[in-house]
């Protein structure tokens, strides 16, 4: 009847979920890079002697290294991410899996998993409490992290579920993330995250003055863009000029007196405060990135956890990104058909992915990239992207610390930025801009291999990562 | 992309939703006899003119009368539900709908939902508070309700999804019932129900001896069974005698020191008490039955909202009712080889229906079916079940008021119940006691024409139900 679901140890649950050759295995990436379950399990699994895996994890971290063994080894044929970091990114641009990478976005991925291309065997759930019943929350227990808001998806659908967990309550859970109804076993362990590598104490405010110049133009034109007002829903990522803008939102909020509505995506404790001083009135939260953050969610009842399919799949009725007013997204490259660039480097090595860049881009009513002219002695500006994981037609302004640039089809929003007197050029002279600093950089030259593939969100094909030359 | 959902009038929701003949429509039963939403749907789709519906409402209530013109007028061919009352039961016994109704119990209807063998294409949602995302609870708004734990699942996986409200929130809600990502169409009208008919303003104890004295026999029965320790999960309707019988258990319990696990099931605002006193953990609420637990529900977070699936729901990894140690249960009947039906009288009429009668059987350690020796001057003990609602080797007790009836198989039961010095009795000799009472009733005569189909939990068939003959 399912109601002892508590397996004495991984490898034994893995018996029970009967894995085997070839099989999909997914996993979350609430615990960042104090995740200890993603290579506990996939030890066990190489210790059965199973091989040619796929893995779905939402995002790889420094911490999964060890991936990069599996790979070679032949357990992992197959990985399936938003995101990738660290030695696992680099041995991916070298060429090490056996098949190309599926990069899809967190929207994408829900999406995949809903309509059934992406098919998970099992689902391995870093629980950080975990009831006798088999219910599982993420606010509690030495790892608590939050949100578990991007597994969610996968223990709706995934045909075998395991939580893997270091704090069981003899008690039925106060909140619940997973109900029991979804989880068929439960094991414990010594400990499934390092506290430290998860979430971070507190994110502070920049004082790079860069930065602090691209945020104070990106909140410039949100004031002008006409989209602040009360009901404002807005996105930022925790990145230094985004988290500097939300700082010069707020301070445009408090003096025009205006209440906005949702804050979205993975949360900082910067936007925690907003909530709590009465600015927003909620807050969707598909990831924790931070203490205060974490601690609010467990309390505040207008700080709502949600999953990866409210926040992005573009297979639901409706998710939040699309009733997003103004989101402020990152970029590695824009190319001058304002296409944006978060997989790849300029040298085409592999050092992140969408995660929700795409979806949010395509929900909100406007999307922003803050970016410097310049990074690394290279123009941010380019020609065309490395790698295209946002397509152009989905980002309305580029800003940078020298200028803004319109997507030249918004001749409304041009009209009212214009009147606000804000710094307007053409992205083709922003190009100009920042090649007058660098120089014209070498034409990078990739190697042969295919290593990944692009998915956009709806399930398209927008691009290919080739092996990046070792020059 | 879905982010404006509302819709003038029901008419125009239908419309957009592509209703067509020989569709499923779905609604819940959690507005009871109160509910406005069915009626108004109904008759909005006789008015579009469609036909040979499938109508699947989780409970029927008197207010839905007029379910028995739109049988008749071709409307509606089919009906899928998990209890009658009121005229909609008596014109199936009178053999009115074109087809046999399809009797499922409360773990049944989403197992059926989620296999795919009830194919939802819309579901109505009648919504007591929806935001303008879409986002849908049942605790606030003037029909406000509590739990919406029946049309979850419906939300999960009809093809169209229409929330019908009287109550608009312009902030995002507290607490979301059913999120905004599984709802097409909101439509505001000016009443979804009548509060008088929705919720009890209080449901009080009875003073009747003989429920007391079967409630005192049911208590002893758990008190010697050796299932009452901490931890202990209970379960009990809101008839006399099940009510009654809380009572003494919290009696016990306050004497004994002990703290339960959870309380599960509908929910009255004697088992609020009982949470707030501590004399529980949680509460599990399916559907809330009184005024006290939709402001519980609200209030307290210890007292959550599950979902069919999570309630009963045989087809998941489990459910709260394989959780249970004890559950009481009502009966019109009980065989003497303890089969219970809950559907039909003596006569044959349609009555009710499981509800989670064999869920809930099938689920806890023991249950104990509750019945007075003799009702309306007919034994409630017969050779065989009019109707066989659950099936006797998931029952364990019969407690009367004059004596009490293990099962055979339960050795270790009996031996506990005996040790207690109980008035054990077979369940012949009780049904020679009310024969004694009532002499030998007539014997039953039906109809020839199948007029429902009762199907078990698990999606066998165990029973069908005849036209009641009108003598």
């Amino acid at each position: 009847m399912g109601t002892d679901k508590f397996i004495p140890d991984i490898a034994s649950a893995l018996g029970e979920a009967g894995v085997g050759d070839g099989m999909t295995i997914s996993f979350h990436h609430h615990l960042r890079d104090g995740d200890r379950v993603v290579n506990m399990v996939l030890g066990a699994l190489a210790a059965l002697g199973v091989k040619d895996l796929r893995v779905a994890l939402s995002a790889v971290f420094p911490v999964h290294e060890p991936l990069v063994g599996h790979m070679q080894s032949g357990l992992v044929r197959a990985l399936d991410t938003n995101y990738v970091s660290g030695p696992v990114a680099r041995a991916i641009s070298r060429g090490v899996p056996a098949q190309p990478v599926m990069f899809r976005s967190h929207g994408g991925r829900p999406r995949a998993i809903g309509e059934g291309s992406l098919k998970i065997d099992l689902a391995c759930v870093a629980a950080p409490c975990v009831d006798s019943m088999g219910n599982i929350n993420g606010s509690q227990g030495p790892a608590a992290c939050g949100s578990l808001g991007y597994i969610l998806p996968d223990a709706q659908h995934a045909a075998k579920v395991i939580a893997i967990t270091d704090c069981v309550s003899k008690e039925p859970l106060r909140s619940i993330s997973i109900p029991h109804n979804r989880v068929d076993y439960v094991v414990k362990v010594d400990t499934i995250g390092d506290p430290a590598g998860i979430v971070s104490g507190s994110i502070s405010l920049t004082r790079d003055p860069v930065a602090h110049a691209i945020a104070r133009n990106a909140q410039a034109v949100i004031r002008a863009s006409g989209l602040l007002r009360d009901g404002f829903n807005y996105q930022t990522g925790a990145g230094g000029a985004s988290l500097a803008a939300s700082q010069y939102l707020r301070e445009d909020m408090r003096r025009m007196g205006l209440r906005g509505g949702f804050l979205l995506g993975g949360i900082t404790g910067y936007m925690v405060d907003m909530l709590q001083e009465g600015l927003f009135d909620a807050i969707f939260d598909v990831q924790c990135f931070d203490l205060s953050s974490v601690r609010s969610i467990a309390e505040n009842a207008a700080h709502h956890e949600i999953s990866a399919d409210s926040y992005a799949n573009p297979g639901q009725k409706s998710c939040c990104v699309d009733f997003l007013d103004a989101v402020l997204l990152g970029a590695s490259e824009v190319d001058i058909n304002f296409n944006v660039n978060v997989h790849t480097d300029s040298s085409g090595i592999l050092i992140g992915g969408s995660g929700g860049h795409n979806d949010a881009a395509a929900g909100a009513k406007m999307t922003i990239i803050v970016a410097p002219l310049v990074r690394a002695r290279l123009p941010v500006v380019v020609e065309r992207c490395t790698t295209i994981t946002t397509p152009g037609k989905t980002v309305d302004v580029l800003v940078t610390e020298r200028g803004i640039a319109v997507n030249p089809g918004r001749t409304e929003l041009i009209a009212r930025l214009k009147e606000a007197r804000l710094p307007l050029c053409s992205i083709e002279e922003l190009r100009a801009m920042a090649l007058n600093i660098t120089g014209t950089p070498q034409k990078l030259v990739l190697g042969e291999k295919l290593v990944g593939i692009v998915e956009y969100r709806d399930g398209t094909v927008i691009d290919s990562i080739y092996a990046a030359s070792d020059s």
